[in-house]
């Protein structure tokens, strides 16, 4: 069997034209009430409408039926890679979420504060969910530790969570959580799963004793739990699988973070409004021919119920859209990593709209508006997020014909 | 690669809500002339037709494109197994489908009758397709054979087919088939295809000396050959891969069989019209959370080439349905395991019409009737039937969100 990579290859060749993905995050949306109308179809949205006239849409599967995303793996399978065969462990993702560094060797996790009690026992796995006000000077504190041999990075996330990454030479990332998944009992050592693993493991069992030493004094948050022991997956670049020279425009660090874990440069942006992106894009027009583009506030306003918000910020985008038009992309798509419906205020599994946009070759269909009912009527069919980008290689004439 | 068991192993999750999977066997149709309408589209289904204008619809291919199921191999898709990696031996579908036990452990095969002439050389493969009233005493005849150490069970199938269960220590299922697929030659010895099967395959021959000897008056039936040895496939439980609890209310052994494989609970039903099914699953509602519900009807009108009769058991689970909603399932998917055209009279590859209904999750389409052409217009667009299971788990609320 030949394998997606080889077959990407084998097809791929260079030129000059341009492709944009549009990421809304979260666009998929449902209706409110029976027989009403998604957010997407609520929105007024006359420059994606007329491109949906000219193009073609379609649904996207972020992963697998059924299946709700996280934003890293709904973002690999938009940038080309299954995401069930590019695993990418909670500790790297936790770490370039708030903008750490992960490189190869490097080890991240994910660390929680926990409330123990005198006997050492955990009374509350998150440490009452500490306010984030609390907790970032406390992380703070923990930056003080060092160790013989390795450069440790920590960062505040949220609340009781921070990220962790430990830099050093022969690290080993096969390591059990110390979570223990219940109260009542402390905390448990970092174990190695392999004998490779072990000088690791007592690496971080090291910080942990430092750790609990400085948290000795906080009234909840005196005690620490690290999972999601992992490292830089090394996953092939987009420039080796695709060909493409990619870009990343985001302003929030997950997404900058998982763009850089595929070898995207991640540009500057002054401020947050779409405008603001694509000027940011137009900066780089130049130097790239690929740009991935998100746009965070869907998914911000679909997480908070805010069904009007999220229309809102669907049609922010839209009225921006003439300014990166006039760039002049040889194809465009304008999708979502995942659907988040305000009125389940989480991340879900239904399909997400995708329009594309390809004057040049696109077999344009009947649809002249862009919502989830004129997708799921679209020429695309209902594909796979993670063959969205062959289809947009294809458009771009950058695939070679496969055989004789 | 994240496998699908591994994958599912992470996100399931409990809760109360609960699942119906009704399943009209056969369901997906052709219409007799061209510009008519299939079974299902000709039934009036006031019911059905008002889910599919609150829910969703689509349509699933049974195995792979072009691909008619048997029964066995179909079903298995529905629960949510690859009907191509979980593969159950003919044996032990011949003989769960008679409603005889098959566990680990025990070598099940499909026998057939034959005719031999005085040489031992086969003359008629299948016995003249002798009548069931005269081939089930035969059967009851070879129950009277027993061999040391070995529990041996045989039962009645059809015409000239029954099928064997042999229960014992150490037995291996690595034969051949006795049946030369020819006459003018006579039946094989069972072979081991491997050492460790030779004393099972010594126990099948002493089986078939003892058995040739009780039928050696017979005219017609004077020989038998043996097939599909196969053993228990040990399926992961439905309960250990996707978390639910699982039940079986069907009438014929086949489906019982099919379901108990993947563990499923048989419940009683009495009677056998959609209302007694229905009763059944009421009787029980407290103590399942998953119902596989299995009508017979429509794949045995279309087997009998009646489209009127299929038409009407259509609409005879369309009267039964209020019963079923009364009891106030979060999901209800209405499917079938394949079709069963009338026009045919036979198992079909073509897609499956499917109806998902879900009101608290679902993304409605624009269809308002239950039918093929509807459905293949319908939000689900065409799916594998293996991937129908993760749906009703998302739509029941019991998958986490995959990666962060």
């Amino acid at each position: 069997m030949l394998s997606h990579i080889d077959l990407m290859r084998e097809l791929v060749k260079k030129n000059d034209h341009r492709i944009i993905l549009l990421v809304l995050d979260g666009l998929g949306g449902l209706p409110i009430e029976p027989g009403g109308q998604t957010e997407l179809e609520a929105a007024r949205t006359p420059e994606m409408d007329r491109l949906a006239a000219e193009g073609c849409l379609g649904l996207t599967v972020p992963i697998r039926p059924g299946v709700a995303p996280g934003s890293g793996p709904a973002h690999l399978a938009l940038f080309g890679y299954d995401p069930l065969e590019y695993l990418v462990g909670r500790g790297v993702l936790e770490a370039v979420g708030v903008g750490l560094k992960v490189i190869p060797g490097d080890i991240a996790a994910r660390g929680n504060f926990c409330t123990l009690d005198s006997g050492g026992r955990i009374t509350d796995r998150r440490a009452g969910r500490i306010r984030s006000e609390m907790a970032a000077p406390l992380v703070e504190r923990l930056r003080g530790i060092s160790l013989p041999g390795v450069k440790i990075e920590a960062r505040h996330v949220k609340e009781h969570r921070f990220a962790l990454v430990v830099r050093g030479q022969g690290l080993q990332p096969d390591l059990e959580d110390t979570d223990p998944q219940a109260t009542g009992v402390p905390p448990l050592d970092v174990v190695a799963r392999r004998p490779e693993a072990q000088a690791t493991a007592e690496l971080f069992n090291r910080w942990i004793a430092e750790a609990k030493g400085l948290l000795a004094s906080e009234a909840h948050a005196n005690g620490l739990t690290l999972r999601g022991f992992s490292t830089d997956p090394r996953l092939p670049s987009m420039e080796s699988v695709y060909g493409v020279h990619p870009a990343c425009v985001a302003v929030y660090p997950m997404y900058r973070g998982v763009s850089s874990l595929v070898g995207m440069r991640v540009l500057d942006v002054q401020g947050e409004s779409p405008e603001d992106e694509f000027g940011a894009v137009r900066a780089a027009w130049k130097d790239f021919d690929y740009f991935f583009i998100h746009i965070k506030k869907p998914d911000s306003r679909g997480e908070d119920g805010d069904f009007a918000g999220k229309v809102e910020a669907i049609e922010a985008v839209d009225r921006a859209l003439p300014a990166l038009l006039q760039l002049g992309p040889e194809v465009l798509a304008i999708t979502g990593d995942h659907s988040t419906p305000a009125r389940l205020r989480s991340h879900s599994w239904h399909p997400v709209p995708l329009l594309l946009w390809a004057p040049a070759t696109i077999r344009p269909d009947s649809q002249t508006t862009f919502g989830e009912n004129a997708c799921s009527a679209g020429g695309l069919s209902t594909i796979p997020a993670k063959d969205l980008m062959t289809l947009l290689l294809a458009h771009a004439g950058r695939l070679d014909k496969f055989g004789a």
